[in-house]
């Protein structure tokens, strides 16, 4: 009988932390993504609206792993109000060659914070300017922190600005930040403020409603916008698109539905049709990345399955050499 | 911290069988699938060309039951070669008030094969004569034996017969299901004479052309065509539909992309946007089904979320009330 090794949110929380292991193996994932032999289906989004939920399901099949995750990512927004964290979730791992289950990966989305904040630094390793030393985050919950973290681990960051709707949160996150990265970390009473400083500028936020106004945008800026993964999220005002010399997406396909690139399709400022290059185009070295340092960059990332197979095979493997988690026998 | 309670394959093979109650609940998905207010999203659905493997994922939320269903699907069939079975997976039941994880049933598709069954069973019910006594099963695998049996408890099934591909797997099926079933079962020569023959055909095949054509279907009759779940696969030749008097889907969005009825709009028989009555309808009593004994009904089965949310709520209350399976502490 099979066995199925299953690995809870604590054990993985041990495993794996956001270090350069992590965002080298998401960077490898966008390369084998423009490799053009992945096979990532369309996100399986299911809304339920009677309880202010919604459910994601991702996937993608990877030639050179074997192994290919799916991921069920679950966000109920009114767990809070009883004690629960809105997010929760799993991993499950199949062999390719074979379709069967060989591990689960308890993880209530941590998996998911490390493989977003991991995309954030391939972005900036690929995009912003080699000298970046200064970071604007916009929002100031846990991506914000993996974000900020995530930079300062591929780029010189000596300064960090921040900037949230709620000032208490910003200056929680400031003090968190200082003492755990030993950055100079500063919050700013206006995000206008926070991004004019700012050599990199990761927004992080559920906004539907534009947080960055193209008008701050900077020369020699890289923007990160990953809060959007949803038809009706927006950060970017479709200006910044204009103000930005390179546009990239981490999948063409899911931004144009649910990234920034959806709201610049339906300003009118580009038709649903244009192509743009996928980070892993600039990974692997097929479309060319920041060519200045005067260029503005944005990267729009919406995450993508293809980051779950890479990072669920990277913990699993890390489970294996510890000898951690439970074997189940079937 | 939660528990997670998880069922075997062995387990839910001895709690959960197809009987008049695996039925019901199966009819009860159709029910609310019929009140609109269910939400169903579209199959995920990935492709492993390298392996010969595929994998679907199903879910529904029904606002009357306490959890919804993911399942995931593998087939992969280059497996028997190594001898392992085509098709595993697993159901996961999800809180719908918290979406947080409360069961996994490491069903590797038994349950499927229950709740598959059982949909045909609920088609012959609302759709066959009441006196059918003849049933043509086209096929002699898994399905083939369930659905036969399904319509045993539906209907005075007396006779049975077989036609497959390979005549050997019929005579083993034909052997078995006089043993099990206690009828009078014989293997035919021809397709065309099982088909003649019978007051309810069922076509349980993976099969890409027509394995029962138009001039083959009886006054009538009842066709339950359950094997395409695939944008390729084909069962009745497109002019059956034609002869048809009521023509039924399991999901109208999912049979015109992956049903009988994709064939029929290919051979341009019908529009993609002509209504036709779900079970649902006719189950719920929204929708006519068979008005005349002479009528020829079909029933497009392509296999819905819905299905795998309530079987999936039933096996875990017959485990709750026998205290089966293994709580995980997470």
């Amino acid at each position: 009988m099979p066995e199925i090794r299953i690995l809870t949110e604590s054990e993985l929380r041990d495993l794996v932390i956001l270090d350069l292991a992590a965002i080298n193996c998401v960077e490898g994932a966008f390369r084998s993504l423009a490799s053009g032999n992945v096979v990532m289906p369309p996100v399986l989004s299911m809304a339920i609206p009677d309880h202010h939920g919604e459910v994601d399901v991702k996937t993608a099949y990877v030639p050179d792993l074997p192994s290919f995750a799916i991921k069920v990512s679950p966000g109920f927004f009114n767990n809070p109000q009883i004690g629960l964290p809105s997010t929760s979730g799993l991993m499950m791992l199949f062999s390719t060659s074979t379709g069967v289950l060989e591990s689960l990966l308890l993880d209530n989305g941590y998996l998911t914070d490390v493989r977003t904040a991991a995309a954030g630094a391939v972005a900036a390793r690929h995009l912003s300017r080699e000298d970046a030393a200064t970071a604007c985050v916009i929002g100031a919950g846990v991506q914000a922190r993996l974000q900020l973290k995530a930079l300062t681990l591929v780029r010189p960051i000596k300064q960090a600005v921040i900037w949230a709707r709620d000032p208490a949160k910003a200056e929680v996150m400031a003090e968190d930040m200082r003492a755990d990265l030993g950055l100079d970390v500063v919050v700013a009473a206006k995000a206008e403020t926070a991004v004019a400083a700012a050599d990199i500028v990761v927004t992080t936020t559920p906004a539907t409603d534009p947080v960055v106004l193209p008008e701050w945008l900077i020369p020699g800026q890289h923007i990160t916008a990953m809060g959007s993964d949803q038809p009706g999220k927006n950060e970017l005002a479709p200006g910044c698109f204009q103000r930005a010399d390179l546009y990239v997406s981490d999948r063409l396909s899911q931004t144009r539905k649910m990234g920034e690139l959806r709201s610049v399709i339906e300003a009118g400022l580009v038709s649903g049709v244009e192509v743009f290059p996928e980070l892993g185009d600039i990974v692997a070295g097929a479309a060319e990345g920041r060519s200045s340092p005067e260029q503005i960059t944005i990267a729009d990332l919406t995450g993508t399955g293809v980051q779950d197979t890479a990072i669920a095979i990277f913990a699993r493997a890390r489970a294996e050499a510890a000898s951690a988690g439970t074997e189940f026998k079937t």
